[in-house]
């Protein structure tokens, strides 16, 4: 097992349109083994319901991260210092099957934490966070802080269907992946089904923050009750894109009007250090419907805060 | 006549993308007897001084506001529980002839306003609150809530023209469809043809809340102001989606930049419940300009706001 | 059983952007026992095997055909006259279950065939073409006129899945819902899989017509090749927009380089007339993927000459 | 009265992206008398049935004119070598009063004519070459040449309207400015409101040469038939941008699919030379609805084939 | 010496859309002898690391500026009355030839200065800061607040070279153009190329206030701080588009998420009143990038807010 | 040294979408003693004197290209059957310094050129063709066939400028890397800077064939002129995506109306086979203006082209 680091290309010697796309200019790197926190993507959208495109998300992404640089101007995190971070390319996914690929993204990430690494997934829609999570919690259910302008723990859509992009989390605490009572979901927003569409996930536990009582509470406020949530044990994070203002990020597929502000966003993350992070996933880029690129840039910077998160942490757990 | 409430198509069962776009999924209902709150296009922009396409208005938002559920997260109303809802189609227009078309749009609400329902309308430039106001107050003034860049004030354009979008409200004061002293107008910002622009305005007793004045008082402030302002008379809501920021509506006629936030927008007419609403509208969304068609979005979810800020105001009179 | 016969909104008199889009601007009827020629749409694309969105096709080519007028110019049909054309609302869809949709729109196509209508459709991915046809060729294999940029005849993708968008006709040939002897495919080209990719069409007999035959032999003789092959018996036309150059209609899947002309495309349309028509269909606008409007605009031309064929042919049946 | 003539800024030296925007990097010249062609914008849509934006058109079509240089390539004709050739600005019009604009767009053009000068718009729809008729043609009914997808000869719309972007050259005709027996339209397609669209032009004695019909003849016997009809007296060229297929020129108001190739279109233009030419117009660029740019970039290379050929045809009357 | 003052096109008289686009919609006066504030363009990106486009930046913001009226809204300052203001057009340029470049840039704002006007310049790339430095600092270093994302005070790029995008500040300070204690920089983020990118700046003294203090301290306090940093001395104030944030202004070459709010712009430059200004730039808007026109918009409000401050301390130093 | 051959990623077990962006889906091969043929990147375009952005052309080729597949469907040549072709990433270039980028392009298609393999490029503008064809005519001249709207053998630019994208093939000549006398333009036009602009080319023997020409002798003629230019010498194939019309490729830095269709552009190259082919490029295409991706998916196509020209030829070469 090689202990070599990798650094991203510097951009200050080959420019940043320069060369293949790779997440934040990072080497490809296959095994597993040889990365401890593995940034993946995962190129699939079968779970939508809406506007589809999100499995055009991880190329955009990669894209972008071209402009992330090297350090995090505020936290002052290098995460290619504290560990071995790598493109590991992306999951086997099949855009027709969907059985076969919520399997085959599960083995993927099977893989990478069996190899003791940590995932940073990039998706890819929000159904794929189900997979994920049912490789990052084989062991035992993890807590969550989860960014998004929907809830996503309806029971089922279109005539019973249990598996799309609005239904993976109650599927994930009924398979006891997650443990309800250590979730915080944040930004939670828009017209509901019903009026007792979030009656479930109360119910299960979880702390929902509304966009409304973000406002209310301020950010500071939030960032301690997301902690006091998640508490110590391990903890995913996934940042649903639409969670952000559609004027940041207009690209994905159910775009809910009033959301969170790139520096709510920022400022969010930035608070969610120090915590027992086992894995991270951005989902919902939709580069179709995204014709700035904002999105694009939203989620790549979505994910170097994620990274240096899951850098800090991992090398924290090592020390 | 009949009492059947409609509702809209269910997204849990027919996708979003599915089937002819109206508002909100409503069904078409012609006879204006049969609905209670009337939602109507007016695709026209014949009063357009600058860029044009509001024209194209009506059915963007159609197709932008399958994107809306049934319920309200905030409020809890489901406007369909509270009275007859439905889409009646879009009034007749005239795109090249400014005075027939004036005349059509008016008649037309006027037979909203006979049969007993309350219209909420979708434009077309914000010349088109001129003939709804005239089917409205006429048996006299009203107030007037109305969100904006511009006072839309202005006596005349190009040499004498009275009717233009910069001019509908001179106009409905002068002919006693508005109250001036029962006027607010938020949001108005940019520079000015000349110092005293606004002069007019304020003469009539209008109040006017600059974008500077509602950063300053804040939204809940500015909510009172509103109220005080409107009372308990009969009041109109008229929203110009150039009120808002160009990030969040670029496709519009006159983008004016720095503009009422999305959140701000929605905690703004979430103050305004309990109103004597007789009508409203949301004016001058131009889709020709909206690439990521986050114009129309907003267009949507403030049309969506207005619906059940009149669905319960229409409700409480009926009581 | 009614005979009224339905007439698009006069644009000479509605402008065109105006009022509800649909199909043609035609009328909405439900019941296909109204209707001897029934336009459809089938927004659904789950058999994509790349850039996904044609499910967004229908909607969209309903808004563009606000464009087409009443009476054909060159041959001087107009097909409301000649038999009872209506919009008859999309089929229903699922967009995460394949073999539910399958079902659900060959349901809703029996339905229309039951009635003694003849189906239009608007989709949708070409994976739609096949419960289509096991509609209309319940009773006995059709002949086929298909244009398309590939053969779409391939046996399974990623890992033995025999339902996707490039198998369709495979599959009908299978089920004996054509027969491939009266099969021709014309603009098929691109770089293929394997040296002998369309070895297996031509083994059943079909005859392929590639983009660089067409411009050897010229519109002309590819018309009568065409009708040679179909021959007297019913024939279904399937029209894939990606046989359209790119240029013409980028807003596609898999857009394939230098293909069919627009005035091709028309030419070869308006050589088929008086074959014996069981139904047809154009596929594969994706609207994501189409700035411009162009790919729309082609798909609600060539809809229109499909509806021109579809009436004179139902037109001649009853005579 | 100065006899300098004018050269366009070199782009040899000043890149084509530098300095203000001018029809052809050409001075601005405001006094007709300075010039012997001048090329002025007409920024007005106000004729227009759909979609709207050709009053957008003569800043585009400036924009991309940087891209002409001085030279015809094939003729090797350099107009500003032969007479004096300026940008004399935009004719002052109104967006909001019909009836203004065409009176003051027709005293502009009467105060070039009244100069000497030719005149070349860039409208603008295409009403706009109403009033440039009755300046060009007062004294007298002109041929024209007309290159369109429409014959643009309807009587009225909307209810008796008779002045739209649709009925100009029936106006024309009944005004006397333009000789019907003259005049030959070419590339006229698309489906009709009627049987008998065509009827009242081809009654005047007008030569229509329909897109099918130029495919057959081919290039060059339409320019024999359009010299033929022309004849040597006083000819004006009209050139509506949907006269070109959609591919080449998306951004216009009534896109008419299947039109004129671009590689057509210079042969034809290059066919006319040595009429006797007095004004040419080229209408209907709609910016919002050109992503790419290209429908300006064909209005530019359209006007600089119009711009040689009054240039040849003025020198050779002065010669 | 000419008094004559210069107007804006009246866009109550003739359309926003009519004419040629100049900044503001003043006149084009060459000499700068006639102008006491003059506006230029600088076409020029050549110092770009990443993607281009600037170049275009001077074109477009012209044509948006035709939205800005006469008057200061908030400060009524109307600079057409206190001063002489024109566009002198753009700085030769060469987009080969860097070296060139620079110097034909200084040399055309040497001749401004030696006018006795005040430059506003609208850019290209912000290493046309330099050049115009080198101009307004000729006779000693003055004071700058630069609103940014990036400090722009790199050694050098791609092995060495000293002159980018990414330099300009500091080969100004090492130049003894700017005085470092005297410069502030505002809205500086993002992710770095080392834990002390910032290092330099600050060692000399430069202010650097992050976006993230911006946040915590506040417009008001910001101001104050960068007042006081300006002190009374000649100061000149350079506005990198992306400053702002991406959803504001995503056309531009390096954007970097969650950057100052439109309306903290308009407040923070509204708060430099009455200092003692002697030049001001935007720079960096890159109209390729850029769909929805919105960054060219806040390209000509950003210089429009410039212009009311030069020309209000201009007519002070004149007093 | 390895005789392994690669193959491209199996468009039919992984989609399109997924994985790294590499041209063909082919592996990334820093070594250029493993390939044959040799597909690099050349992401510059600092010879461009009007609109940017070439140098995002080869992420964006890499894109489209995961749109072909494996064999040529006309020509039947599967170039991975052939020889050994892989993606070798992209030239190391500097997007500040002309000359340090002209260097380092010319030593990286060096080491190609000495390790024995082909390179085929895709750039970047137009004058990378120089410093590849100093490293593939390093031993003397070659011949060329060029496929260009512009005949690039412009002295000089802005002064004196001896390099730039206008340029390249005259200092090629000067500086006998070609043979004039092999040299054929194909697809020239446009207005020219002086009559005399191609008088250059033409006095060094150099065989220009306009579009007017390619037009009047047909593609078969003049492939065969083509090829008695080209002769059995050692022959480089340039491609300019601007010889194509706009409507086909848009996205490029100075398009010229009226050009190579789709269909003529590979009748023309598949025409070129058995030729001595020593290099190949692909050029000009620009992402940022280029909203449908058509002019990318154009590149990837001419490139799939011109790979089977150069895998063939090796073959020979090698057999």
């Amino acid at each position: 097992m090689t202990t070599r680091r990798f650094e991203p290309i510097d951009s200050g010697v080959t420019p940043r349109f320069a060369g293949h796309a790779t997440f934040m200019r990072l080497p490809v790197v296959v095994n597993p083994r040889e990365v401890d926190v593995a940034i993946a993507g995962v190129p699939w959208d079968g779970g939508t319901t809406n506007r589809p495109g999100p499995r055009h998300g991880p190329r955009q992404v990669r894209e972008m991260s071209s402009l992330i640089k090297r350090v995090h101007s505020v936290t002052k995190i290098s995460p290619y210092e504290l560990c071995r971070v790598a493109d590991v390319g992306d999951a086997p996914v099949n855009p027709i099957d969907l059985d076969r690929s919520l399997e085959s993204i599960r083995a993927f990430f099977a893989q990478i934490v069996a190899a003791g690494a940590v995932p940073l997934s990039v998706g890819g829609d929000h159904l794929c966070s189900l997979p994920i999570l049912r490789a990052v919690a084989a062991k035992g259910p993890v807590g969550m802080i989860h960014f998004d302008a929907h809830s996503d723990t309806v029971d089922t859509y279109f005539g019973g269907l249990k598996y799309t992009h609005g239904t993976p989390f109650r599927r994930a605490v009924e398979e006891k992946l997650l443990d309800p009572k250590r979730v915080v979901q944040i930004g939670i927003r828009g017209s509901t089904y019903s009026a007792d569409e979030r009656g479930w996930a109360l119910a299960q536990g979880m702390r929902i923050i509304t966009i409304e009582e973000l406002e209310d509470l301020g950010v500071d406020a939030v960032i301690r009750e997301a902690r006091r949530v998640a508490g110590e044990g391990p903890t995913y994070i996934s940042f649903d894109i639409d969670a952000l203002d559609p004027a940041v990020a207009p690209g994905t597929g159910t775009p809910e009007f009033a959301g969170i502000t790139s520096r709510e966003a920022l400022r969010l993350l930035r608070g969610l250090r120090h915590l027992n992070l086992v894995g991270a996933d951005v989902v919902e880029v939709s580069p179709p419907f995204d014709p700035s690129g904002g999105t694009a840039l939203a989620g790549a910077n979505i994910a170097f805060e994620l990274l240096c998160l899951l850098a800090e942490s991992f090398a924290a757990r090592k020390a």
